[in-house]
């Protein structure tokens, strides 16, 4: 441990190694809640070369390196349990290089998420990936989880907007991919390798990354569903007569969790077992009438039975927090989450079949239900009893994910659709990815990581 | 050779296996025409399983097999040269599986580009992905070398509208990659890695498409511009101004190549050194008269002397041909093509230090510009002089490569932007990627291919 210790500082200076019990504790762990953090030591590089550097000595060493961003993730897998170095990107945290043609900037791997996006909107720009961790999670995580949120539908995933990408190998080779280019058709794009390879094949260090024009007069419409079946009704009515910016819903247990903080009020006088929050623009009175009279249909066909508009920004964004409170709500009751995917057309059945098991095997526990829905991705959160033990709530909550797993196997779906894999969900991949698939994913991590440093045990260990 | 057609027969049935000379040099070759073909045998799959049943004996017999689509590339991807097998997919052409909620559909890999064009008309949708050989391109081809094209400015390219993807491996194992998700976080993306693999680690036998809303009355306004430095001023002015669905384009001498085949009209009364092409969707007036005032604006700076706007879907095919088919204008004289890109900003003092390089160089030689100029794509064709041997030609094309790849590399640009590398820029490529990159991509290849028997000597040979 000490040698440890020295020998980090003399590659970083001494007040960026850090071996206290408080640190070891606060970067050992992301917002899982499952495992116990037990890192050597965290290091604070400040440059690609300090990162290189502190992963050559890890190779002579043969020490595991955990890479370190926002810690905000749901599947362990920033998580160091074995005495590996975390290596924290808090102190790389620039933004440079903006390009106002090309709509491009470079970012260092520690960026906050909502730092870029106020970077954007200061130059009349938006960067679109967004989530509910924005204020926390860092671009080298979005990048490594392939960050989705709340506008994937009309914007896509944090893929879509990386331009380039440098990042160090397992090996220690500093590889500088794509440079921002629109059009390299030069062999294999090791850059889309890297994004969402949870920092199993090296660390991401900087990125290039591309911005979109800001959308206009963002307008939110929420809808009471009363019955399950109805979610995707309205989806189809909606998606198919206006350009959306984001479809969610929620259930009337997660909006309880909400509504019991006490920041926001019930949207409707009476409750709904399901509301769907939708997301348009609206630079004319047009958009808002073809949404009103979409809106109608959906409460003619009884998809819906009460709506709500908003009428400003500052609505819009009360609106917007009834569902992008609820992770954060529901945080001190523990909740053991599977976060599922299918493609949106089997959504309805998937769901049918997914509420059946979910009745029978969780009759005892509080099971909260929202989602991306517009992608096909669920949230399914149970909440562990207060007076159940941790582990006891682990086991019975793996017990079930079984079953709901087999039924993300049969609608051919993702057991995995946002949160990534990392330790939580490293033994059940089987179900998204056939037996050669993860052959040949184990030989990649082989070919980038040799002695197997980088990110040890998580995706494939 | 008798063996080899022998036991193809065994796979396939007789006359799915083609050896007679016209097949042989039909199928050995691309729209390049520097190598001579020399294939053993031309096969002709119905299914996955014939391909992996065609890939297992490859293996087994150490024999090379090349993909073969609508043979359009312009980089020697597909060609045949050492008694391989060519593996066409002219008779894999279904499309199906159709599902308008997610707006996919299933194609094989020969289905031709054109044809996924008209399907989507039919069913109210637009495939985006656009270029002059749309007639004949195949979408397994177009995946492999992640195709681009003339709408990549708005709609990106092939790689944006891949949902899922079917390959067999070089090992012979057929990845049912993604499954059409818009949201699977568990682990390496593969599919990722097969786009634009130029056939290299397996073949793409079968894809899950994503389509996307038509787009309203398109409009082409086509300018006449003086200086090389206009194009990029005119670009920065509209691209700022108005969501662009194109922006490229071409030189007088161009023009001339494509007038001289007498299915085009002169679009101005006077000739003009440069011309731009850019078009826009225009579902309201709002839209033209906003492009007519940018018109204005550039015209009162200088950087445009004229200029037209096209008043019909006809009059807007019409201006296209005028770019589009530049290509085939002037295919008889045997072009060396130059396909390279830089970030857009730098794109005007990377035009300059280009143009002085190629008058230079090439002063007796005949040299024809255009490209996607809103991408940092420029297509750069020298044309044989009529009485110079294809050999000396080839030979003193490729002495000045390497000063317009010197160049690339000083502006961190791509020596090839979309037509990929195969065996015409095979040996240049450490002029875009690094020596460890390449290492890595070697290392790659052995993973999936590890008997070198997939399109062998392309890329990573």
């Amino acid at each position: 441990m000490t040698d440890i210790r020295t020998e980090l500082m003399t590659l970083l200076n001494e007040n960026r190694v850090r071996t206290d019990a408080d640190s070891l504790g606060q970067y050992g762990l992301d917002w899982t809640r499952f495992h116990t953090p037990a890192p050597s030591a965290v290091v604070f590089p400040r440059s690609v070369d300090e990162v290189a550097a502190i992963v050559r000595w890890a190779n002579q060493r043969k020490i595991g390196l955990v890479p370190s961003g926002g810690r905000t993730g749901l599947s362990a897998g920033a998580v160091a349990t074995q005495g590996e170095v975390v290596v924290s990107f808090d102190l790389m945290r620039a933004i440079s290089d903006f390009d106002p043609v090309e709509r491009t900037v470079t970012i260092e791997a520690g960026v906050v998420t909502e730092q870029l996006q106020g970077f954007a909107a200061e130059h009349g720009l938006y960067y679109p990936v967004d989530f509910a961790s924005r204020g926390s999670s860092q671009l080298g995580g979005n990048i490594s989880t392939n960050a989705g949120g709340i506008k994937v539908i009309r914007y896509g995933l944090t893929r879509d907007w990386v331009m380039g990408l440098t990042v160090v190998t397992g090996q220690g080779d500093v590889l500088r991919l794509n440079n921002g280019l629109v059009k390299n058709a030069t062999g294999y794009d090791l850059r889309h390798l890297f994004i969402g390879a949870e920092g199993t094949l090296g660390f991401i260090v900087g990125a290039r990354m591309r911005l979109a024009r800001q959308p206009r007069n963002l307008t939110v419409l929420l809808l009471a569903v009363p019955e399950l079946d109805g979610i995707m009704s309205v989806f189809r009515l909606f998606n198919d007569g206006m350009p959306l910016t984001a479809f969610e819903f929620f259930s009337e247990q997660a909006l309880g969790h909400v509504l019991a903080r006490g920041h926001s009020q019930r949207p409707f006088e009476s409750a709904s077992p399901y509301y769907v929050l939708l997301e348009f623009e609206a630079p004319t009175d047009a958009e808002t009438e073809l949404a009103f009279s979409l809106f109608e249909k959906a409460t003619e066909a009884g998809w819906a039975v009460d709506g709500i508009v908003s009428q400003s920004e500052q609505q819009a964004k009360d609106l917007w927090r009834l569902r992008e409170d609820i992770s954060e709500s529901i945080t001190p009751r523990r909740p053991y989450k599977n976060d599922i995917s299918v493609t949106v057309s089997k959504a309805p059945a998937f769901m049918r079949e997914l509420d059946a098991i979910l009745a029978r095997e969780y009759p005892d526990f509080e099971v909260v239900w929202f989602g991306h829905i517009g992608d096909g991705n669920l949230h399914i959160n149970v909440l562990k009893p207060e007076d159940m033990p941790i582990d006891a709530f682990k086991r019975e909550c793996e017990r079930v994910s079984q079953w709901v797993f087999e039924l993300v196997k049969k609608f051919d779906g993702s057991i995995s659709a946002e949160h990534g894999v990392g330790l939580l969900k490293r033994d059940y991949l089987g179900y998204s990815r056939s037996a050669e698939e993860m052959a040949y994913m184990r030989a990649i991590k082989q070919v980038f990581d040799p002695n197997g440093i980088i990110n040890p045990g998580k995706l494939v260990p």
